[in-house]
């Protein structure tokens, strides 16, 4: 990803909230990274620690302005704006600068400005200006929509009509704010395109582990998911092909995807391969989650090779809600990264 | 709970994985609770604390047998045990004594032995009468297929039929084991019935909060819900009559249900009312939950009520993993309860 930002001349701000490390984020700078996305002011206060410009990808929350305060005091804190009655809040109650994205909304429908609500932009924009705390970053959206897609051509169509809505802002507003970056990102886009013309920033975050959503959208191919949860095998259902596993919704949580083949699925099983694991197993995947048990679904071919206190691999639907509920990675030489 | 239990003459051990507070386990020895079931082994150690007798009702993971033997040496601890491998291992490795319950499967389908099984229990209680440290205590069911009725009729039909089964098992061995017991336990069955007769202890946990799919089920009254979340509102669209809040998928987890006029739903909208919620508001609900981002429906004529920057109390879906994220209660007098 790092390559590709290079490549495309953009800037890369990857996305924290999937992994929540201080030590993966390391990882970044070795590849010159020097600015972060995160998703929550809690998370911006972690990072902080070890990096000096990170954007909130949130809708900025007032009721954590003494946060807000002390963070932009001690680092370049970016936030994202989307009303006029945050920035009215924040003229009484920023006390250090602080840099400011107008969210827009390029088709995803959850958050952000329309694109077409010009006289809101303008509003919103004369108010930054009045506030010699704050700078206006520029123009930031969010593709949330690319992961309805179920193909590559599906995302490069998203990506494009989500660019045009951004880049006009860009055109109309550059003139007289000839600083103001164009900052897009999510992980579906950037896996697939090469289409960053007129894009200045992406943020893409999921991409450090993938999952099967990921891999269903066409972000990715299967073998490139980097993380899998190693779960006990505690029971044996012969009659029903089924394995009970001890790793439920308050390890997984409760994300699930529609897989082509199998139906909902809440995630899949991937074969042992001395400390790591390899392939998926094919119809093999979790059907269900309570709050601590997972049902597995097991090939009937396949049950007598899963013993009761072995482990079983499981890539998960959706690595940033897994790793937030696990709090630390174990790598396959035995090491342990910690989490936020 | 408590008096129920009292009235139909059954022990009550409590489940402790919804609050999964030492605090909110000593209002419970104020009822004159003595034992409590847990749903992991990590949960029964956060509890032996102040608790001595702890049944944890999930399948025993052998691969946990450092903690097993470590609190079986300090309190009486009780596994459920479905398949003769378990009891083969701890033949081998368990140091101290122990209690097993036989788990049956009781018309879930999720774990347990068949209650038509009688070679593998015979087999298992054969299996447990040859090793002095372990002691049998009963059959333990549990009748999660409770979760799929939306009536009371409904659940009283499921809970008859489930007893029947389990109530079967003990008329055959109560003549060899004179002290087994039956341990039931949804909190849609003990909340509903009153026919507890030859059941001898009852194990629902999630009554002590309920929730809104408890309410949907049939289990309690919407105004019954002792805990909600309040989430501060960081965005109004009102092009599309929605509000966002700070509040997704990792405060709630990402539990849904199925509500009979709104479809599928991830929480629903009480009224504020001083430091409480009261009523819920109509045709207000979460319609969806990104990691961070919750998206309220809201009714068109009630957008104006709502200010960015105020807090929506939100009744969740499933309260067990909603607790389980937020790891601390605030109560109305501004207290904290901490949990495990």
């Amino acid at each position: 990803m790092a390559e590709k930002a290079a490549r495309n001349k953009v800037e890369f701000r990857p996305h924290f909230k999937t992994h929540q490390s201080l030590e993966i984020g390391r990882w970044f700078k070795e590849f010159g990274v020097k600015k972060a996305t995160v998703s929550s002011l809690k998370m911006a206060s972690y990072f902080a620690q070890e990096w000096d410009d990170i954007t909130v990808a949130f809708p900025a929350n007032i009721l954590e302005i003494d946060t807000i305060n002390e963070l932009a005091s001690k680092i370049q804190l970016n936030l994202c704006v989307e009303n006029l009655e945050v920035l009215l809040f924040l003229e009484k109650h920023l006390k250090s600068s602080l840099g400011v994205f107008l969210k827009v909304d390029i088709g995803y429908n959850r958050t952000g400005i329309k694109t077409s609500s010009i006289p809101l932009i303008d509003t919103l924009l004369s108010k930054i200006k009045e506030n010699p705390k704050i700078s206006f970053k520029g123009f930031l959206g969010h593709a949330g929509h690319a992961y309805n897609c179920r193909s590559k051509e599906a995302i490069e169509a998203v990506h494009q009509k989500s660019i045009d809505k951004i880049i006009a802002l860009k055109k109309q507003y550059k003139p007289q704010h000839p600083d103001l970056i164009i900052s897009i990102g999510d992980t579906p886009t950037c896996s697939v395109s090469e289409n960053f013309n007129d894009i200045d920033e992406i943020r893409p975050g999921n991409f450090v582990y993938y999952d099967l959503t990921q891999n269903i959208i066409g972000s990715n191919e299967i073998n490139e998911i980097a993380v899998a949860m190693a779960c006990p095998i505690v029971s044996k259902h012969e009659d029903r092909n089924e394995i009970v596993i001890y790793g439920g919704g308050i390890h997984f949580s409760k994300d699930r995807v529609e897989d082509p083949n199998d139906g909902v699925i809440f995630g899949r099983i991937a074969e042992s391969k001395g400390t790591l694991w390899g392939d998926p197993i094919d119809k093999m995947f979790l059907k269900s989650l309570s709050q601590e048990h997972g049902i597995v679904s097991v090939p009937k071919e396949k049950m007598k090779s899963f013993e009761i206190g072995s482990l079983l691999w499981v890539l998960p639907v959706h690595s940033c809600m897994t790793a937030d509920l696990m709090k630390k990675i174990h790598t396959p030489n035995g090491g342990v990264i910690n989490m936020m």
